[in-house]
């Protein structure tokens, strides 16, 4: 069993693991941080059911040494992650960081920290392990099927198009793909906008519809056939699968790890 | 059996009409026109198989008297398309045209011609009947799911962007969907683009691969649920059963019928 | 507005039913209908917000006679639901009743009640407007693509398989198509169950996974081209523009109907 | 320019190459091999045209010692492969193999050839890059989602179900995936074989209409979650950029490599 304390747990995702992690059989929930007053144990909080009596702990010092953790799943702020990293490399726990802006001065000095001390550290700013899977894949195949578009669709009260992801996505691509022109040289819009918005040459098209949440297509087109890699993401459920992987990784590594994508490549390479 | 007469058996569509004639049982191509001298039957020219002992006439006239087909179906151009009918019409024989680019003028004498000999004349701009279903049922659906994008996909040395049909298929749904705004009022594009072009208010994406042949996407929205037309055309032999379709349609009215999604109605209505 | 009266507002529908019905600009909820002694106003109860004062009553004579609503939407069980129709048809009360299960008997009871009182009374076995439509479409291009496999995937904890509603698609579509042999007379499975279940000779096949909620794809196949109708419903969300719909069409008649499908169709003859 | 000699430039996949190779400006076409009297040059055969020079052998002794290509590509059959091979490697041509059917025997005898003479030999059962990859990704994503289905499509007139694509899919993700119950432990077919066939587990849906050409859906299922794989095959033009791809590969090595999905893999570690 891998013992894990959670900071956030009633976080929109943290109360999500919470459950993932206590049905998890080869999981050992040991404790939580929370920087609030709720309680000794979680189910003193609304949220979560009768039978969570996992300690809560408002300070992260005394969580370590009493609890003895081998994972701190760290699910809180910016402001705060930096310094709960802090305690538990110095302490040889080992960390799984689900957050976003970090500095990289931060991001360099516990990488310093995690060296070391000999001990992992994992930064994950995406969970959605389906999606980091297909922009491994479709930058894999990108360097065999140079000519690709990309169809992004998600619900109609997104702002931004294109979406995050589909930038991203195109960006990876473009740093393996063979540099060429696509379509047809003369081709032409008679609507304006019809062939989509252009990254380093790529098409991306962004559709948006109540009933979507949050789907991505990248399709590749070779003389003859077609290769489409497909994600389609429901709901923030899809995170949870990440976090278990990350916990379990984390526990065979003492590097300083960012991103789900390396890790997925060390496994790749395993089998 | 229906006796059936084919002017332009060389033509692309023509030459996969005879074999398409030739196979189909309930079907009798007695004679074909061609303005040129290319042999006493269709079995002379290289292009047809030795058993396709079809009649080759050069003139109409000849053909309506010694042939006396049922239904004479046009498959050239615009330039003689007129004439031909103006003959059949006179005599009593239906016709099927399968050609666009008539005039107003011609169009309406053409009407007049077969209300005056009470014969059926249906003319058809587009054989595939596939895409004429999509057109008609996004129509329909239209009246209920406001909210829709369409995304047409198809080989990259196609020139125009959108596609005719996709631009088509746009007009009649705004012929039918109550007016309203689509997406978020505030949505920005990050890149030119990326939403798309806008037909009425309605986003058309064009795809353009390698790979590709002829399809569309027609996708509406609505809370909780996602309802998709889709039409894959691969080759012309697409058009195939929507001639057959004409043909047995043309015997049971004395109309004049453009369109075959009118046909379609009328089916429906049968149903 | 139309003055509606709900009963059942505390079932998982008749909830959702209540937040749609409130937020509906044309749509007055008027009262609901409670066997359950729940408070005097909705908002007493804890499932909804503070400012649904909206008034419960528990006996159906008592709301129709102070309330007067132009139509009562009925979502409790088959038990309840013919005693609520008897008590509004006989006050000339429009009724919209979503449930399935009522007898044949209690069924040509309503009808002639509906009759007698020239009083419309809908029946909606089903409220997904997009499943409706897909069936009809299906149904529709039957027709003319005798050629139709049906792909239903639904989350991994469905036991049945396949779905109702891909039988009861297979089910429309055999009342219209062609009868024929499909696919090759010699095809041969080596591996047992590969060409799916077969209804009325049109293959079905269930797919069973995380991450699906309730979907289907029906394929028409014809030369050179192929027809998809596609549903996928993501939560029970999608009910919601059926329920706005049948209680909109209800004030436009005086009829006894039975299923939407028969709405839909007086609507495309509309336009 | 790569210099290379084809063997079987009249079969269905040869003559295809042929147009690929002439076409291609980093590879010269410098001969064909043909076992029969067809002509000094390739345009002299009807089913070329005229501007193909390609001085054409019957012998391959007089070919490799004459022409002295850099690659000898063979797609040929079975019986005369493993003849040519021999002779090139033992001049130290480099081959590339595309058909199946080797016995064990020759398989290694050739391995032993090109080991001894350090000449690269390629066999290549399958050239279609795109459903390479896709089983190359199915492998890949298997591993972290265990939950899968495959769909595969193809046109009515093919026999077998399912497809040997599909069964080699699941056979490489058995490879691999965490064995697990799939599905509801009680889930029942109504109608026997709607949850398709099973191969280690893994259900496969075969679709069989008209319109189709031989097309593949791998979906993985997670919580939340959808990963879908998908290659669509229109023609045998899929094998050309498989074909090239083998070419460039077979000229920077020396080793003895079975199935491109090997040369991906190496691909992939470059980037």
């Amino acid at each position: 069993m891998i013992r894990v304390a959670l900071a956030g747990p009633r976080g929109r995702m943290g109360s999500e693991a919470v459950h993932t992690l206590m049905k998890n059989s080869s999981i050992d929930l040991v404790a939580v941080l929370d920087y609030k007053e709720i309680g000794k144990v979680l189910s003193e909080t609304s949220i979560f059911p009768a039978n969570y009596e996992i300690p809560v702990y408002n300070k992260i010092e005394e969580l370590l040494q009493i609890e003895k953790p081998d994972v701190f799943l760290d699910l809180t702020t910016p402001e705060s992650v930096y310094d709960h990293a802090e305690h538990c490399l110095t302490k040889q726990v080992k960390v799984v960081i689900g957050t976003t802006g970090m500095s990289e001065k931060q991001s360099s000095s516990l990488q310093k920290l995690s060296d070391e001390n000999q001990t992992a550290c994992i930064i994950a700013p995406n969970f959605a392990l389906g999606a980091i899977m297909m922009m491994k894949f479709a930058k894999m195949a990108a360097a065999y099927f140079p000519d690709v578009e990309i169809i992004e669709l998600h619900h109609d009260q997104k702002l931004d198009a294109p979406s995050g992801t589909a930038t991203k996505t195109a960006s990876l691509i473009s740093e393996v793909r063979k540099p060429h022109q696509q379509g047809h040289p003369e081709e032409k819009e008679v609507l304006q906008g019809a062939r989509g918005a252009s990254y380093q040459g790529i098409p991306i098209h962004s559709v948006r519809l109540p009933g979507f949440t949050a789907h991505q297509k990248v399709i590749f087109g070779d003389t003859g056939q077609l290769l489409t890699i497909q994600h389609d993401s429901m709901s923030r459920q899809s995170f949870m699968s990440g976090i278990v992987f990350a916990i379990e990784k984390v526990m065979q590594t003492n590097d300083y790890i960012v991103g789900l994508e390396n890790l997925l490549t060390e496994e790749g390479d395993l089998r």
